[in-house]
């Protein structure tokens, strides 16, 4: 039977309380992922658990790798059951791995099965977990429903249509689905698709129509309710000039490859124009900062994009993000925005920057994301929650996301919340906070889900 | 009533043995802080609590920023009193962040208070204060012999009036108050009053006359019992030549502004220039590393310097401190040096670079200095001592000081030797140290005081 | 008495069965460090505890220099007692450092000595130990054999003469001693000698001659059992082309002096042509990143080389480490590494990076070595279990080594598996990983020990 008990994260009473009296039935406001919202909207039944839980999950598939399974086992040709028992193997001494966790509470939670994911258990797992899937009928919708979600964004190309969002709108679903406009697709100048992406904007000669197109869009993702946006930079690079990024904008339209240098000019003014049409229109930023991706070039020809080849990047980009920040805010138009760092030895530069933007048109107009990506586990939470409070104030938090591009994942949200209720309770407990359990509990509701309403302001909205 | 116990940060029973029988008697060594020496000279009665806690203090200010409060209750036009209580309701919640037990602590020890810090609070606390501090007559002295205070190092430029030190030592106290030499005025070349500054130490239009200049200054300041000084830089600069140091000078004496390269040409130098100067006199050098400050251009505009807009730099420059030190210690010219450092993730790098400069000249000549600013906080203090105990030598450390424009900031000092005797206590407690508390009880007292007075080598001086 | 007890460092009763149930009698596999091979032959009897204690340990040197005492006493003219004593005292406060356990193990451990070290218990300690010696004959032979070590791989310059390993396995011994292949001398193109140690492996008139004497020296390595080899880099540095490297290194054996951009030039590619050569012949390969040499110029003089005077660099190479390992991955020729990185705000990024390129080649292809040098103490131990088993697999972890040039040092193994079996039996006291105490002794056991022997394929080999 599993390790995991009720009191699974909460070392005592008081986190218990926190946990079971304020955090546990506080709905999910889940402001990124990246969930295809057509099988939202298709509500399919799943086939087995091998494609709810390992065919798209680049986490699962690189703790395969480092635990040395061979690549036929992950990505390959074994079938699914095959591929399935060699996970569990794999998980059942990956101790300290934040999937160790996750994919118990997942078991447990989505198909009642208390066994221990381990070799000899493997077989029996998988068979639980397919007759529950055919028993119950388990579709997106039951997922989410049953995790009491009522917000969820995906992340969306400029260029997607969102038919999909207004028929989603129309099925009666107890939770709501919200498109993000990510605009990288524009930004990324040096990819080989690129003059493809930016031509699905219209006939676009110059700087000045990708500008309007832009905004053109972001108005229609506006239509069906967006108040997010979301920016992916290795770094942040200077603030080049218009004329600079026009130069190397058009270069691009004929075909010209590129440099480096020039891809960075034109990604430094874009990030600067696409945060200032943000404030315009009251858009929240969500910038995650710090990944150097594909470092496997054979592996990218093979499996292509996101497929667990990416890494915590070296980012030595502070000053240049404290420039940007402060021309946009002299210009009156820094955005809300939160910022998600995947270098934990930059937390304490980052967070102690946005301090020094914050004013009062929100509670945490500008927020330090949570732990994310390779830090989202318990070691990195419990670091986030200690650089976070040390330096800014917890009472502004926006809470958790799952980033995820699974059904499974809204546990990571309650795992959050014992781990933000454990560190209170231990506070408390240890005589370092007030005694004042109904101010504590109040924070917990706050930075487990009211925060979010308030900052996204998507009550009235939607 | 507030949490704060008499075991406050004390999680065991060596350590309070530790704390209660070693560490809480011991005077306080201030050996830097930022507290107006005319304000001491003068004694006069506070007006208000506003005026000690929340006039002046920008860590106070950055909370409230973070957590959303309208500018005008911060530095705005709101009476004394809203703001009062503006902090209050933004403190009750600040779980975490050091600001919510300092206050506590504050409140406790200066005005005998024990109301928790809320909303709810915020007036019964306001007329109790300010009706202590007119019943006591509460004045600078007060607050500084309360504390057991024996020394007071405040920062001084290089052209301050020395008088005021002269005068309050004729006043009685039970404690000296000793000027560090600062030379910040004359480093920040880019400055636009700098030549303003530089005029004051008379008609200086040659390198070899400011030399002269400050070492002149020096001198005076040695008069009145000076034995430190002060740097601030957010980077260390090559060494570069003193011609080029001085066609730098010469270009920016004649009024012309120098570029960001040729003001680093010129830091690079002075900074090799006073640190050799401080070894000639045996004057202690406490370099202060990695702030990157005034980051919002607007604010700064609105409220100047030292008003909540610096954050931690990413500071990559441990090669030419590196080769600063070889130098000046090739030269026989290397001064006791305390290294303060505000980004964490350089903790290692510069106690290993320490160690590689000690001499027998004292105990501990170069020095880690403690964690500082953002980082003087329970969890940045415990991460200090890990780094220093398992690199250095915790029984040469110089310990605290406050850092402080405050009077009410001494508390900080035991707060820090909490975290000193809990960290000691848990050590003895898992048997990973010595029984032998007399042992560990004196290491505690020379953390807390005794070391400083060695190392400053002050008794005989004043 | 001292205070280590049986219990030391297990601070729970999972921890204890784990430790005395798995760990504790598992052999030793130190696959790096820098014995002397002649030494283990000579097997010569021991004079007194200064020589095996502290003529070579620039660890201790360090601290006792970080605690003010005078050169003299450390590698000056005084006695070896008059050093001891000194270094008793030092240690006696020294607490949180790893000296302060490392030293009092080590006493008790291999002389049956519970005194508590320091300035008191001195002298009683000094005669103790040198009785010791001279009842039990103490021998290198001695030593080792009573550690239970099976492997130990010393480091040996390409140049080396590899009789001694010869001789050493006709001794009989336990245990076998085998080379690592360095190739550190003929990297480093700036240095003075270069062009002697060149000269030793031939007449090297160019880069071809130079890369076929490597090959060959690495066969002869080979012959006597050599499966590992080791490069210690400040940084990594591009991989430059074949003809600017041949260029450097034709200038440098024409004796003209090398700039620094040629010098990496050169170390850029030779880097990349070792590790090509190592995959060629299944050599793993030991990358040590991260540590700045010689900082003190005039210790340098004095002292010479590995005298304690290295520091943590700060390395921002993560890009071109990426770019290495992708080339030689792309050309399958990336060997079996593992990395040694000395500055801790790196490891998320190389341990991240290093999960972008594992394969079924073996378990764990890429390693993430352990916490060395600087970091090898019981922080920087748990903050890699933590950051290890977080983004990685700990079961496919080969654990610890000495890294030492100390007959002494084996208890460090020790020290690590206390540690190792502390964190796990935390998590299970916890409740946060399995209750199977055989599957997680199997894991301690592992990478212990087992570990080590699959992944350096030894038991054949030799």
């Amino acid at each position: 039977m599993t390790y995991i008990k009720e009191n699974f994260l909460l070392t005592n009473k008081t986190a218990e309380k926190l946990y079971f009296g304020y955090a546990k039935d506080m709905p999910i406001f889940d402001y990124h992922c990246h969930l295809p919202e057509k099988e939202i909207l298709d509500n399919k039944q799943f086939t087995d658990i091998f494609e709810i839980w390992l065919k798209g999950d680049h986490y699962k598939w690189r703790l395969m790798r480092n635990y040395g399974v061979n690549e036929e086992y992950i990505t390959g040709n074994k079938s699914n059951k095959e591929k399935f028992i060699a996970y569990c193997e794999t998980l059942s001494t990956a101790f300290g791995n934040p999937l160790y966790h996750w994919s118990q509470v997942e078991l447990k939670e989505f198909f009642n099965c208390e066994l221990e994911i381990n070799k000899e258990n493997a077989e029996q797992i998988w068979d639980w977990c397919n007759e529950y899937i055919k028993v119950n009928q388990i579709t997106p919708q039951k997922l989410i429903e049953q995790s009491n979600v009522e917000y969820i964004f995906t992340t969306n190309e400029v260029f997607d249509n969102l038919q999909t969002f207004l028929d989603i709108s129309k099925k009666g679903y107890n939770f709501k689905v919200i498109p993000a406009f990510r605009a990288d697709k524009i930004m990324n100048i040096e990819a080989e698709k690129y003059n493809d992406f930016v031509s699905r904007l219209g006939d676009i000669t110059s700087l000045d129509f990708l500008e309007k197109a832009l905004e053109e869009r972001l108005k229609a993702f506006i239509e069906v309710g967006t108040v997010a946006s979301d920016i992916a930079l290795q770094s942040v690079y200077e603030v080049s000039t218009r004329e600079d990024a026009e130069k190397v904008f058009i270069k691009r339209r004929k075909g010209d490859i590129v440099s480096e240098k020039e891809s960075q000019i034109f990604k430094g003014y874009l990030t600067y124009f696409l945060m200032k049409l943000y404030a315009k229109y009251d858009i929240r930023c969500e910038l995650h900062l710090g990944a150097m991706r594909n470092n496997n070039t054979e592996m990218l020809k093979r499996l292509g994009l996101d497929t667990g080849y990416d890494s915590i990047a070296e980012d030595n980009s502070i000053r240049l993000l404290s420039r940007l920040m402060d021309r946009l805010n002299d210009e009156n138009s820094l955005p809300k925005t939160i910022i998600f760092n995947l270098n934990p030895k930059m937390n304490s530069e980052i967070m102690t920057l946005i301090g020094c933007f914050q004013d009062d048109s929100t509670k945490g107009k500008l927020q330090y994301g949570p732990a994310w990506w390779f830090l989202d586990n318990k070691v990195g939470m419990e670091k986030h929650l200690e650089d976070l409070t040390a330096t800014g104030h917890i009472a502004a938090f926006v809470g958790m996301l799952t980033d995820s591009r699974s059904f499974l994942s809204y546990p990571r949200h309650h795992y959050f919340r014992r781990i933000l209720c454990n560190y209170l309770g231990k506070l408390m407990e240890n005589g370092e906070i007030t005694n004042d359990i109904e101010l504590v509990g109040k924070v917990v509701k706050d930075v487990s889900f009211n925060n979010s309403i308030s900052y996204f302001g998507v009550k009235e909205g939607v």
